[in-house]
């Protein structure tokens, strides 16, 4: 299945991206709107994180009827510990939006991403709306995508397109996140639509499943958003035959590939990260165990750092694999950089280590770990720390 | 009590540093050595990593016994997934130092810091433990300091007297360790001395008691070494009458304010590190939940890095905090930077952020988050994350 990092129209729905001036910087996009033609199947998923934003804890209450028409974001403000005042905020946006459409406000959810603590301007919201829902087109994805994006460098968009129920189905998804990225359940902000006809409860299993492969297996600095959200919606709008045995399948299958592709997006804009290194554990005794290393490996401020050196340290790789608490011994486990192998039978094979090195000077490379222990494995796709990951976050407020 | 950060003659303990070339750049000191008059009563505790060097697994063996006359270490080389030969390396090196002052290689613990994955050269070692048995002196102290820093700055160590069973008694500690700093069971390397007479069962308990509040309460960058040792040795020469009621609780304050000032030093000279904070964590169900929110959001990459850029980001701390999985209700919580309440009843308190960033301006401040849902507390010392850190771990090899 082949997935394009580049939008594509969904039919049935309609997007817009403007400037409401919510930013601090003046003209940057910063409001954007998901509308679709009739109330669409839907399914999300949102942050662990026990800070929850406003948008966050109204949007999953408005999903669980499994049908929304629209959803609203902006850019600026996270809107995030801001008490009742946000929640309210997050009811009011909803409300321009519904008014400006015709649909009850209980078919729009909204989300937020920037500062935590921070109110943003409900007028000037307001007048953003008009502007939006005016601008409204089947072709407006990427104003969509620029809209959303905060420490961001460049949008993430990716489509694929499939044959379902003896029709043509697109899948098209959207995604923005740099830092603060390590999502448990969901991501910083993601929309998922297809004009694929899927009842909610089908399409919830399909997001779920399409989770611990994409969103749930990236990181950029272990830090999880207060604000994380994943919403797929569903037209119907291709008029396919219910989904059954092999098209349901593809259609999980076009899901997954499309979340991976913006996951991955996210981690090769992570804030700073000049490499995207994909941290495979193999061999362990449990998927759980195998996770638990990958995930320490792709986390260690002193692995991500020898990235960014083009350092094949096999030392810190194993400190963080060590540390975890997850039994294993070091006399039997196999270690591989960019496909070198550079630790076997408990040593560290010295004259490998240049070869990696040259390896590592690629913009995108793989490390292997093979306890030896079992069958199960993870993977966990990963950046380097760079400097400019502390000079973003030094002189950002998020 | 007043704990000095100077060395302090220890009765019955003498020590040195010495060059053996042993690290790539020449006349760095490399070689430390502690000798005891007789054999001295001793406890330790050693890294929790899974990956453990071999002079962890060889000190660890030998403390058992509940005596030791000395111990060794060398910087350059941290002796860890060395196999066989890195095993015999350290037996090998423990000999060195027993034949040179006349005691049974059992006696002798080793410890390496530096490299991970290659070993030393055993002749040079030899050689320079001829030089520091030459070299040894009851004022010594500063030369081992020196001799087992790898990416430290300035070496680090701490004293105080007190007078316990009816003596004058002194506790003077060592430490190393600027990266890879979250100890679980101890810190990088670590030694205190003490001339009061203490029995090794009491001896191990001392210093298991003064881990919570010292080493373990410490993180520079939430990596934990594979080398990590801390070693209690107390000598008796004090002749103090056998510690009991208030005399033991003295003693045991001694060593877990030495500990507690050495781990301090640490953090301070923290790999790039410009400011150290302490993350005080209160009102909270249990100490486990304190603390491990207090751990969260000390080892924020994105908490650290707006240490560094002096940013009371309210935010971030309390997404760190939220991340965990600990229940709270962040309505109820307060929080105060540098004592500046910035968040109380579910709101932040715009008004006080200018005051509050001006108090991360000084090189050391506290942040305080109160759960408001019981009664229990735990207090994480860390450092900021600065561009140093990233070049240091980018450029050097451990």
């Amino acid at each position: 299945m082949k997935v394009r990092l580049e939008p594509a129209p969904v039919s049935g729905f309609r997007f817009a991206g403007v400037s409401a001036g919510l930013k601090s910087e003046p003209d940057r996009l910063d409001l954007g709107i998901i509308v679709a033609n009739q109330p669409a199947a839907a399914a999300a998923v949102f942050t662990a994180n026990q800070v929850k934003a406003a948008p966050v804890i109204i949007a999953s209450e408005r999903v669980r009827q499994g049908r929304l028409q629209a959803v609203t974001v902006n850019s600026g403000s996270a809107n995030c510990f801001t008490g009742k005042a946000g929640l309210k905020l997050a009811r009011d946006s909803c409300a321009a939006l519904a008014a400006a459409i015709g649909c009850t406000p209980e078919l729009v959810a909204p989300c937020s991403t920037g500062v935590i603590g921070h109110l943003y301007d409900l007028d000037k919201y307001r007048l953003g709306i008009v502007e939006a829902t005016k601008a409204l087109g089947p072709d407006r994805l990427n104003d969509f995508a620029r809209a959303i994006m905060t420490t961001d460098t460049r949008a993430k968009v990716a489509s694929t397109t499939l044959r379902l129920g003896g029709v043509q189905v697109t899948v098209a998804g959207v995604a923005k996140g740099a830092g603060m990225i390590e999502p448990k359940m969901a991501t910083m902000l993601a929309f998922i639509m297809t004009d694929a006809a899927v009842r909610p409860p089908t399409l919830k299993q399909t997001l779920v499943k399409a989770l611990p492969a994409s969103f749930n297996a990236v990181t950029v600095d272990g830090d999880m958003s207060t604000n994380d959200t994943l919403i797929l919606l569903a037209s119907g709008a291709a008029d396919n035959r219910a989904l059954a045995g092999r098209d349901a399948a593809a259609f999980d299958e076009a899901v997954r590939e499309v979340a991976r592709t913006l996951a991955h997006e996210l981690v090769r804009d992570g804030e700073g990260a000049s490499k995207l290194v994909t941290v495979e554990v193999r061999g362990a005794r449990s998927v759980r165990d195998a996770e638990r290393i990958a995930r320490s490996i792709a986390n260690s401020p002193l692995v991500k750092t020898a990235f960014f050196g083009c350092d094949p340290n096999v030392g810190r790789i194993l400190m963080a694999a060590g540390k975890t608490g997850v039994l294993f011994d070091p006399d039997r486990l196999e270690l591989r950089v960019g496909g070198i192998r550079l630790a076997a039978r408990g040593a560290l094979l010295v004259d490998a280590l240049a070869a990696a090195g040259a390896r590592m000077r690629e913009r995108e490379f793989g490390i292997m770990l093979d306890l030896k222990l079992g069958k199960a494995r993870a993977e966990i796709v990963t950046c380097d720390l760079t400097f400019d990951y502390v000079k973003i976050n030094a002189e950002y407020t998020t």
